[in-house]
């Protein structure tokens, strides 16, 4: 009988089905619409549906042993996602216990980046450490810490939440209500604002809404020589590095992964990233811990590090 | 036989020795000058011979289990005090093994500030916590970080400076050689510099090398009604609050202890760090995290800190 995990990538649009063995290989994958089911046990209906069949798919040598669910706002300590802005559900859902009720098979839950985080260290380049920190640069910036090869969860499940540290005091208004967290300077959202505020303090026109769509755009602009763009990523690297290495001073880890769409930009954003962060460290750390890009694929990552929730507890 | 742990503080003036019970009472305390023995070897052979004839003084049914020791710049990987600019010692000086070798029994080496948060685990205000951070407001900053029940060591032991959290970027020169870190505003240091600024920025003639000789000269001073001394309390906790709700962001522990000189102010140190605290965290966190005083006695937290290194180890 071969063993075979189930992870589960919540989003707000779309949530994403995989099976995967436990050298991380993805065997099946599938796709529900989230926001076609404002009721959650209808979408757990339907996912256990696709699992079920996607098993049957696999031949009768294969044993589903459990599932792995990354969400936002996901409580691993409940097995809940609590009050999660960008789902239609409200309050708190026990999605865990939903799914293990209809599939009979241990199901655990956490959040989306904490997950992504387990995934680097059972199948990509955290394999073998113990200490790291796994960061995503998407729309905003979320974090997952480990710990002495233990996930940070911290006494309510919530802690690493490194994307709204307030790295300046009076900085720019972030969405959750304060000003200057990190996200607000270091994300996809945060380098158009960082290029569009470099337009027009230089009264270049521009129509920031159409045109800077994404960090892509940005990243594109950059590669083509505009210095616009490339000051964009160097002002963004710099306040990255400082605040990676004020989270070295709490956790000292082996090495920050960065991960998504803004870490895709290769050199653009590694490069002032790491000066600044050398710059910026304690002595006692400097030149000993690594920035290095993700090793997992963009469009895996969330169901790999799902999956690896259940591999984990396994390998215990 | 009654098992019995020696708990050891290495200080740059003086080594502190008690033996500690698994109850956390303090047998018996002794003093040797550390400044007296520039070769550490020389140092562990007299120490050690204070344990033996302390021990013998206690009589014959109690038995030494283990030695803790907390040290400045202290490795708990390799037992090992690594390069402490406070002490005399230089280089890397295997500590642990030396004592290991004299008394033949187990030892335990971690920092001084590490040593202090798992005396508050096993004998203070955090017994059942397991997720937690202590802070020491002395001449600096010092911290640990409990997480899921163990010290952050982080990949090289060296987890836990919050003092050198870059809290402004180009704020105060720290002795570290950067620049901003939060030890120059949060520490006794800090506070006779914000006082001594918040006088020269009025013209008030004070002689502030003789006069603002501690921060419990400026508690004196709060305490009379001094505007300047209540206004640097104000500001230095303004400071903390605003550095504790990020380090929330970190590892969202369920409270946070403060301990040392500067937490002994009282109110006039805890209320505006609360005020600081709250309004700077995230929504999440809001309302259910305890900022509070350590209930470790000032004099006995080394060596109740040290001796818990031990016990814990027993209780494993």
């Amino acid at each position: 009988m071969k063993k075979i995990a189930a992870g589960i990538d919540i989003g707000g649009t779309n949530t994403v089905i995989g099976l995967v063995d436990e050298n991380g290989t993805i065997l099946l994958k599938d796709n529900v619409s989230t926001e076609n089911f404002p009721i959650p046990e209808d979408l757990v209906a339907v996912a256990c549906e696709h699992i079920k069949k996607a098993i049957i798919r696999l031949g009768s040598d294969y044993q589903l042993i459990g599932i792995g669910i990354g969400a936002p706002n996901g409580n691993y300590f409940n097995g809940t996602i609590e009050f999660a802005p960008n789902l239609k559900w409200q309050g708190v859902v026990p999605l865990a216990k939903l799914f293990e009720s209809n599939l009979n098979v241990p199901t655990v839950l956490t959040n989306d980046a904490n997950a992504a985080a387990l995934g680097e260290m059972t199948f990509g380049g955290a394999k073998g450490m113990k200490d790291f920190i796994f960061i995503t640069l998407g729309t905003g910036l979320g974090s997952g810490i480990i710990s002495n090869g233990q996930v940070v969860y911290g006494h309510d499940s919530f802690a690493g939440e490194i994307g709204h540290v307030i790295i300046f005091t009076d900085g720019r208004q972030c969405g959750c209500g304060r000003k200057g967290c990190l996200e607000t300077y270091c994300s996809a959202t945060g380098i158009k604002r960082t290029y569009s505020d470099l337009l027009m303090s230089k009264h270049i026109q521009v129509d920031v809404q159409t045109k800077v769509a994404d960090a892509k755009y940005i990243y594109d602009k950059a590669i083509e020589g505009d210095k616009n763009a490339i000051d964009s990523f160097n002002y963004t690297g710099e306040i990255l590095g400082l605040a990676l290495a004020n989270s070295v001073a709490y956790t000292s880890p082996e090495a920050i992964f960065l991960f998504g769409g803004l870490a895709q930009a290769g050199n653009f954003i590694f490069e002032p990233t790491i000066k600044s962060f050398e710059k910026n460290l304690l002595n006692i750390y400097k030149n000993k811990i690594k920035i290095l890009p993700s090793q997992l694929k963009e469009n895996d990552a969330a169901i790999l590090g799902a999956a690896s929730l259940i591999w984990m507890e396994v390998k215990k």
